[in-house]
């Protein structure tokens, strides 16, 4: 036997098909029927060969790769995203590196460590904490996609919804619901403000006393915290509107749990991202649903064409899905 | 302005450091201080300089890229699995390629479609469903780690717990708690099997009837509607394994919410996997946690070591987490 190593010339010989038929069975999102890569890759498998994408890396100096750049996992949120990112980036003929963020890296560090692998892009729902974290990642030149982040610049994207909007339809549903004590549960990001201002602005222009603020931690320890902390005010508000469900759910349980409370009978109350937990008929929590399918269409759009993309901030429509929580309107 | 493209020589020289400093500062895992690879990646950043990898890796013929294949979202503990995963191959240096699964592919598809980039293994917690598959696989000659699975081969290995011993842990933890009518809730995989047998096993050796075994979908809804079909039986088992978490909450919310009952007062309930919302207030369910830091090291061993590693199968420890919804042994 031969030492010779298995080219594509071999593989199209034994599959009776073009070299160029080999190649693009091999490359992702090429045009190829399902049947024709099959007998492709069933020759190649017999023979052995092992193709290489590397060297085309090279020549076009694109890797037809993008990063996805996450966070802690502990938000089933995030998983959806991911999942939807991956989904659309796989069809666009995308692979996907993924990148872990240590706590204690920022996104332009991050940047840095996989800018070497000539990547096409990079999708994060990490914020960018700085102008000048803004301006070390664009001088990178790769286009980057935020999601409801506020920092943009040439290469700097954001894809998101109008939070803004989205705090003052929730402030209106609980109003039409009898909702007369306010209050909003944030967090420290940019999406968490614009949200508390919308909600804020509705609760007052309706007359009603400006919503207690607080803030908790995003995950579902944070949300219990600060539900004792409110089951133990001397008066407590009836329509709590929070940053994510996680947090929605940890201040339910406190005051059903410790309290003895029930939703919406004691109080209203509304999460955001809809995950899977929201809809637990324990739970059956009002929430805001974001549409991250659309979210990720626009991302690919934007890494792929960057130069002509026409907008710094892409909007896409969010949606109040209406659950138990928050019971019924007031005639 | 020269048009000539900057060069890591330039890059030393304005960070005042060697060559292979430059290097060493743009390659995942190499060795250098936290000083040394800010003062060359600040140089860098000011000269607009590109690192490329890609050479390199042509050269080495491997690429440092490992692939996480993975499959739907919907149960957290696969955001767990791939957070571990993520965060151990990253500290050996590797770059993770995510590949997210549609559901009409296999994974011996899903390999080929990785193969050109001279990936350094694969990780995965899909089953590899038949010989063939496995056969097929094999003759790429990458390291393959699937979690919990059957088959192995000279290349593909599997990790994992001693899911009939947590079968009969759960079976004894009941056992000693009142439970006399027993129930398995299971679906259609290798380690559910395993977990089946040896819980039946433990519960007819102590004198009990076999238990009712019954197969969900996984997810909460699944849970949920065998809940159901459990709450209309005439004679309802006051004994429940389930295969995961979400399975053991969608059966407690149909039990609780459709039938008025609770746990462990009218039965005791078992999950597995241990997910955040086991521990939530509500439902403070009583889980096996299956240490996927402890599988996550073993995978980066198996991929960076394959000719010397001595094991096809691993196993690690389990660990039984007692919450209220197994109540206290009866003395």
């Amino acid at each position: 036997m031969s030492e010779r190593p298995i080219t594509s010339h071999d593989v199209a010989r034994l599959a009776g098909v073009s070299q160029s038929a080999v190649s693009r069975a091999f490359t992702p999102g090429a045009s190829i029927s399902a049947v024709l890569r099959d007998k492709v890759r069933d020759a190649a498998m017999r023979l052995g060969y092992q193709p290489n994408l590397l060297p085309r890396m090279m020549v076009k100096g694109r890797s037809g790769i993008v990063a996805i750049v996450v966070g802690g996992g502990y938000n089933p949120f995030h998983a959806a995203t991911q999942e939807a990112f991956s989904h659309a980036l796989q069809r666009a003929g995308k692979r996907i590196m993924l990148v872990q963020a240590q706590s204690d890296r920022t996104l332009d560090e991050m940047v840095s460590d996989i800018i070497g692998y000539r990547i096409d892009g990079v999708v994060t729902a990490l914020s960018i904490l700085s102008q000048q974290a803004a301006d070390a990642i664009t001088a990178h030149g790769i286009p980057v996609v935020t999601l409801n982040s506020g920092i943009t610049t040439e290469t700097i994207r954001v894809v998101g919804i109008d939070n803004v909007g989205a705090g003052r339809e929730a402030a209106l549903h609980m109003i039409a619901r009898g909702g007369s004590h306010f209050a909003y549960v944030g967090a420290d990001s940019i999406a968490s403000r614009a949200r508390e201002e919308g909600y804020c602005a509705a609760v007052t222009k309706a007359g009603f006393a400006r919503p207690q603020c607080l803030s908790g931690t995003l995950d579902y320890d944070g949300g219990l915290a600060v539900g004792r902390r409110l089951l133990n005010q001397s008066e407590r508000p009836n329509a709590i509107f929070c940053v994510n469900d996680l947090t929605a759910i940890g201040i339910m349980d406190a005051w059903r749990m410790d309290g003895g409370l029930n939703f919406p009978a004691d109080a209203q109350i509304i999460g955001f991202d809809d995950i899977p937990a929201s809809r637990w008929l324990t739970n059956n929590l009002t929430t805001i649903n974001q549409n991250v399918e659309m979210m990720a269409h626009h991302a690919v759009e934007i890494i792929e064409n960057l130069d002509t993309y026409p907008h710094l901030s892409t909007r896409v429509d969010f949606t109040m899905i209406a659950r138990g929580s928050t019971g019924k309107p007031v005639s």
